[in-house]
């Protein structure tokens, strides 16, 4: 049974890469003997757990290197970005509430963002910012140092979003922040593992990340906390990492993120490359096929992976419904929010109309990705889109 | 190398089933699917998502029902044991914080309750009474009874101790506060796969529970939410969990988790009486071969797998390494707070002098306990007694 259910797995052609990847095979071997065999709770003082203590604090330092981070302990493992994004905004928020209750951050944000900064509004009686961005999804940093009051604790910009793939100017926030001496916390997610990080040279106190974003499991992310950032611990208990989350350490997903992160880096360039290419024949192949189209997210300054793409007059869940028949798989925009039929609050934030918004489609690529999967999608979708607009009442025929 | 470090790993007489469990192979095949296969993440619309959304649905199903819960809705999936109680007690408090301040719990609660309810005394001016126990380590609901106000919004006791395996009357106290009508979170981290749970007959609002005390990894956890419950969440963004806990579900140990309880509710007639045995011949073995030795914890009311047992005028931390020398595994109680030299909070509450208490040691059985281990240990704690008491200054030799 399970080599069906495996292959019936790697017939699908998945484009939704940003909202999940599959764990690698040098992940699995690498988080496999911690499940039965090297069991031991890291905070036990015999030898099984002075084991899986060496093996935890390995992966810390391997992290903390390539996140070029000053010292391994400043890197704190989480169960989840959405963990990560949690911890570091409340963790200052309710740390600093003596010196200010002003937190900026930006429209577009992922939700595990969002949703803490309203939550602190609405019961902790915190006062929050949602800066603008432009057409592209674009922060300005000016915008970011006006808004900086005597009050401001916080500013949490996300490095890469999610639903369109625009890069924000971290590095530029990140100079203007530290001359003002104000917190910076960037929501690493969708970056870490697709291009270099440097918490240095970004400039940031904090920086948030997630396993599953680069093919190690669902249930691990990790949170860059930059030595001397005071913050609040989110889950209080035992003294592990340094008292700063409370819980025995998950310590096989510990090793496969160290592990994914380490051949994130490895392959970079090449993927990155690749990749790039694969989408540049996706987008061309839709141009050229299908009309009154437009990408969202910015021409340049967009991660290689990610193509947001409005198409006139149909329902994106209706694209996606249709391309699932065919077994291609890809997104409205976040997961997170998928089922909801809210437009997409990024591309609100970006200035889309609502009806252009609904009928964008995300297609996130990633290691598995082949030009055969791209020749799929263009042979399919150009009909799709055609049958949809056929039935559309808002399409001139 | 695997096969090395594989049979290094076994070689080990584990005997710290309460720090943590060795994941079982049953388990470990529920969740290799997971990784590589099916990977689709369950917020996802399209198949793959689809996929692992039922697989999740299945999970809280089946945790639902061997927990005697009304719905499956009412399991929440968490990280961890520690996650879990920090979201209940959290969660509760600041949902009522118009209705009350005052919190009641117990002196022999694991770090990840006693430290929550510390950091909400002093950061957020609640009032948190921490009731005595008798000295066996249980609670006496008259005492609760009596510390409740017309302020008081939650109770959290534990199920059974950690330490010393001693089971509270939660029974008791869930039908006393069901008639208060306040709020009764129990921490079931140690009971939890080791005997029957029936959240309606323990009457508890809230019951968390951790996976990798039973089988399953460490990182999993879930608390049970009684229907109408009204808690914040601990984690905020996306809608995962019906708003509960955001971050993308672990699908993964999620199978895993209900597998491992499935096995263990399968197994737990047999388990309880064979592990039974076999701590009694533990028992019996040490006080007949050793003087001046007590056990530590109810008599009767004690959990069949664990015994903590104090050596005058030894060191627990001595006899642990001498133990790990000869390849057995044991603990000094919590592993989230050993290395600390403080003596145990729980033996303190217990009334045990410092000088009895850090001679204590706790064995705890699992399902890899053999016979054959049960002879070794005692055919070795023997000789590391009486050499380390001979070494002591206040052994009267």
């Amino acid at each position: 049974m399970f080599s069906d259910l495996y292959n019936e797995g790697v017939q699908k052609i998945y484009l939704d890469y940003n909202a999940t990847t599959p764990v690698r095979q040098e992940v699995l071997d690498a988080m496999l003997p911690y499940f039965k065999n090297f069991y031991g709770n890291p905070s036990s003082v015999h030898s099984l757990g002075q084991e899986t203590r060496k093996v935890v604090e390995d992966a810390r330092e391997k992290i903390a290197v390539l996140l070029g981070a000053e010292k391994p302990s400043e890197i704190v493992f989480t169960s989840c970005g959405t963990e990560s994004n949690n911890y570091a905004i409340k963790g200052v928020a309710f740390a600093l509430k003596n010196k200010g209750n002003h937190i900026i951050t930006s429209k577009i944000e992922h939700h595990s963002v969002l949703e803490v900064c309203q939550y602190l509004e609405k019961k902790f009686d915190y006062r929050v910012t949602y800066l603008p961005v432009d057409k592209y999804g674009i922060v300005n940093p000016n915008d970011v140092e006006k808004s900086i009051t005597d009050q401001t604790i916080l500013i949490s910009i996300m490095h890469i979003n999610n639903e369109v793939g625009s890069i924000e100017p971290i590095e530029e926030i990140g100079k203007m922040t530290k001359e003002k001496g104000v917190i910076f916390h960037t929501d690493a997610v969708q970056s870490c593992g697709k291009i270099p990080l440097d918490v240095k040279n970004l400039g940031v106190n904090l920086l948030s990340l997630s396993g599953h974003k680069f093919y190690a499991p669902k249930g691990v992310g990790a949170v860059y906390i930059k030595e001397g950032t005071k913050l609040h611990p989110l889950l209080h208990g035992g003294a592990h990492e340094k008292n700063r989350r409370a819980g025995t350490e998950n310590v096989a997903y510990i090793v496969g993120l160290a592990k994914a992160l380490e051949i994130a880096h490895r392959d970079m360039d090449g993927e990155s490359k690749r990749l790039l290419n694969l989408r540049q024949k996706l987008e061309d192949g839709i141009f050229e096929k299908i009309g009154s189209v437009q990408i969202n997210g910015n021409p340049q300054k967009r991660v290689f992976n990610t193509s947001n793409i409005s198409f006139n007059c149909v329902e994106g869940e209706g694209i996606l419904m249709s391309l699932d028949i065919e077994g291609i798989c890809a997104s409205t925009g976040s997961a997170c929010s998928s089922g909801t039929l809210e437009p997409s609050h990024v591309l609100s934030a970006m200035g889309i109309p609502p009806g252009i918004s609904q009928g964008s489609v995300r297609f996130s690529l990633g290691h598995y990705t082949t030009e055969k999967d791209i020749d799929k999608l263009l042979a399919v979708l150009p009909k799709i889109i055609e049958r949809l607009r056929a039935m559309s009442p808002l399409w001139n025929k």
